[in-house]
């Protein structure tokens, strides 16, 4: 499209150089980790919520299309402007504004990066528990938009979990304000939890109250190898049953294991892997360590080494971060999915996704956050083979449908963006649709904020 | 209002009996805890959500309201049929139908009594964390109308923070269904934590997923008594700061005490006193409990108590139980509010209470969750007394101004039903309260569920 000249003029003189339409910035502005990409009309990089308000009130008033954007780490093509428009980039709203730790809360704009966040409470003795793997690069604004976890979630829970209120800007240009630096609340309608997960398509989020957590003075792991998935899902079972709750309980499965031990990781030959770190004081981590441990064993246990110290924990932890990199040396192409569902149908879900495999011919590695049903279903193949593309963008449908028949949902941490979008009609019936495009069009009535992301048409 | 004469042969078929006009049964369902009362039209008692659906259509289309009815021990009105209608009760509701322990959740009507529910969940040593006073009595529904919550919160999260799905029935009689058994979701908007808190005016809850947490093997406590609330507070925050989240964290101030010990409660002179609850395995229990010690002592520590076992317990908990009824000796009326502050201004808003009740001339009693900075405030007065009762509500809207100054809220646990609808407009600015007001009219267009509540005019 190509933007009205009073919208131009207008956003030009209310945001000076912070109003960018060249080329390089608009391409640097134009794609996420999805690989997908699309070009904006424009790219703002506003510094005030009084700026994103003005904004969002001229392009309601040319109907233009705005993106939010953070650090641009979505997997889904969320930050994608599909439809041009103007991306807002967060950028330059990226303070830490206040860390009351007195309230256990930080109050943050949305720029700022989760690592930088984090390195900004360490001195507090605090931390905010969403740890997506791009926590370096990523950013609050982005971890709220796609409700992000990463493996603390299983004891401390995903962002959503840990905001305590937003200032917002709706679709209709105005600033709206909920909750606050406390953490229990029956006073009117949650729109916080409602704005977090819904990637950019209600409001912009200009301003975050964020629960925090005391960190944990010390941490120590255990790694139990299984006959197979369904011995370790049983454990993920007892572990999750009993009321030490792991800070991480991870889980890898055969095609993972087997992948490490070809490149020398040094893990003997099972079914399934779980990787169980537990935290707390010193004085507790022993007991802690040992309900685990009893916990994790069962039928179909193969080994078990326990890590009480950093540098047997680092070992324990090498294996499951040399995973991902070890995926590209079996095919360049990777489509990573992370379903979800109930704990006690990981069993299914991976002897679903190992039949699928054999279906496909296609190598599929499972691994992920056990403790919440959240894998990582790894499709692998060959981009510039015609006919092993084919087959990987085949099986996708049929990943999800899985997923779906086991009770659960299409993304744990992701988010749906553009490359799920197809499939919410099958996650979710006509009326349950129909009753989020209503909420949709109460808080953007004109369809400005993020078109042709999340909600199918 | 009269029903329409075709809504009322429909409804009587459709139900049988389970559809009651008679005043007997109007009457019975017309009030609740703030001893509020109007009379219904009609009582409905559906046992299925196809009979929900089909008496949302039928109201619909006459334009008659429906107020949706746990048990009725709300305190602030919202259950009350202020504009007639149909009372919607979900006695007949009210299975545990399914409990899913290895997916550590259950799956529930509505009209299940929340001690119902911990009872059926006791032998899989479980339990759901909503722990209201009223959890007896109370129902499961009525807990996600309000959010409830209680002493546990501050460990395990009140309703919102324990509900992993719903299904529900919207304004416009169509039945959604959102969240499930899985604890992790980025897929969608988050329709579960909207509803949840919404007092019936979004949609009736005709079935919910609850999140369960593992029974702790044992409990102990200790009691700390402080100069000041100051003191107290402090040792609050330092509580919240440290690793070990403590399951219960009561605060009582100088005029619970004063009245514990008129009778005879054998409590000392102090200005403050904790109540600080642990729970975890019985080996970890001394380390807990000595870091949860450490805590509390600080500054203004003028005594401290430790229950190690059950009858200790009992005993140090016995005086938090004594309070509600011990108000009741000082005069037999009570307005109990229970606003919201952060943690760190717990001091002055107890400061700010003392200043109002000399300022009116009544004494006012604050205690409650303080780890959650949900605060018990019981302004208390003799109804028969014209002047003290006209102070007692006059002394009403100071107490919420002063949360409100303090950046904290209306309500933590009760809800806002009819009682503080007047104060929303203090609490959120017009755009706020328009942007809820939006919500409200895109998941009942009509303004059927309980009209006149939660949302001011």
């Amino acid at each position: 499209m190509t933007l009205p000249a009073a919208l131009v003029a207008e956003l030009s003189a209310l945001l000076g150089e912070g109003w960018r339409t060249d080329e390089i910035t608009r391409t640097a502005n134009g794609g996420d980790d999805s690989r997908r990409h699309a070009l904006p009309d424009a790219v703002a990089l506003p510094r005030t919520r009084e700026q994103v308000v003005a904004l969002v009130r001229a392009c309601r008033a040319h109907r233009v299309p705005i993106v939010a954007r953070g650090a641009g780490t979505a997997t889904t093509g969320a930050a994608v402007p599909t439809q041009g428009g103007v991306v807002v980039s967060f950028a330059r709203m990226d303070r830490v504004l206040e860390v009351r730790a007195a309230d256990r809360c930080a109050v943050v704009e949305p720029g700022v990066r989760n690592g930088a966040l984090q390195a900004a409470l360490q001195p507090h003795g605090l931390f905010w528990p969403p740890d997506p793997s791009s926590f370096e690069s990523c950013t609050v604004g982005g971890n709220l938009a796609t409700n992000a976890g990463g493996p603390r979630a299983v004891k401390y829970g995903a962002t959503r979990d840990n905001v305590l209120g937003l200032v917002a800007v709706t679709g209709t240009g105005e600033l709206i304000r909920v909750g606050g630096a406390y953490t229990k609340c029956s006073s009117g309608f949650d729109l916080t939890r409602l704005l977090v997960g819904s990637e950019g398509t209600l409001a912009l989020i200009v301003e975050a109250t964020l629960k925090l957590a005391p960190r944990p003075q010390a941490q120590a792991g255990l790694r139990a190898f299984y006959r197979d998935a369904a011995s370790a899902a049983a454990a993920v079972s007892r572990l999750m049953a009993q009321p030490v709750v792991p800070a991480m309980l991870e889980f890898m499965d055969r095609r993972s294991l087997e992948l490490l031990r070809r490149n020398g990781s040094g893990v003997p030959e099972a079914g399934a892997m779980l990787l169980v770190e537990a935290d707390g004081s010193v004085e507790a981590l022993p007991d802690i360590l040992a309900a685990l441990g009893a916990a994790a064993d069962g039928d179909g246990l193969i080994d078990m080494d326990v890590a009480q110290d950093g540098i047997a924990r680092d070992k324990l932890w090498a294996a499951r971060r040399a995973l991902s990199p070890a995926l590209r040396t079996i095919a360049p192409g990777k489509i990573n999915e992370d379903v979800v569902v109930p704990a006690s149908r990981i069993p299914e879900l991976v002897a679903g996704v190992e039949a699928l495999a054999d279906a496909c011919a296609l190598p599929i590695v499972c691994f992920g956050h056990a403790g919440n049903g959240n894998l990582h279903v790894n499709i692998l193949y060959h981009p510039d083979d015609a006919d092993e593309s084919a087959r990987a963008q085949a099986a996708l449908p049929r990943v999800f449908a899985l997923a779906l028949s086991l009770g659960g949902a299409l993304s744990g941490e992701h988010g749906i963006g553009l490359s799920k979008r197809a499939f919410m009609a099958d996650a979710f019936d006509a009326a349950t649709l129909e009753a989020m495009r209503a909420v949709k069009r109460a808080l953007d009535p004109d369809g400005i904020l993020n078109p042709g992301k999340l909600l199918p048409d």
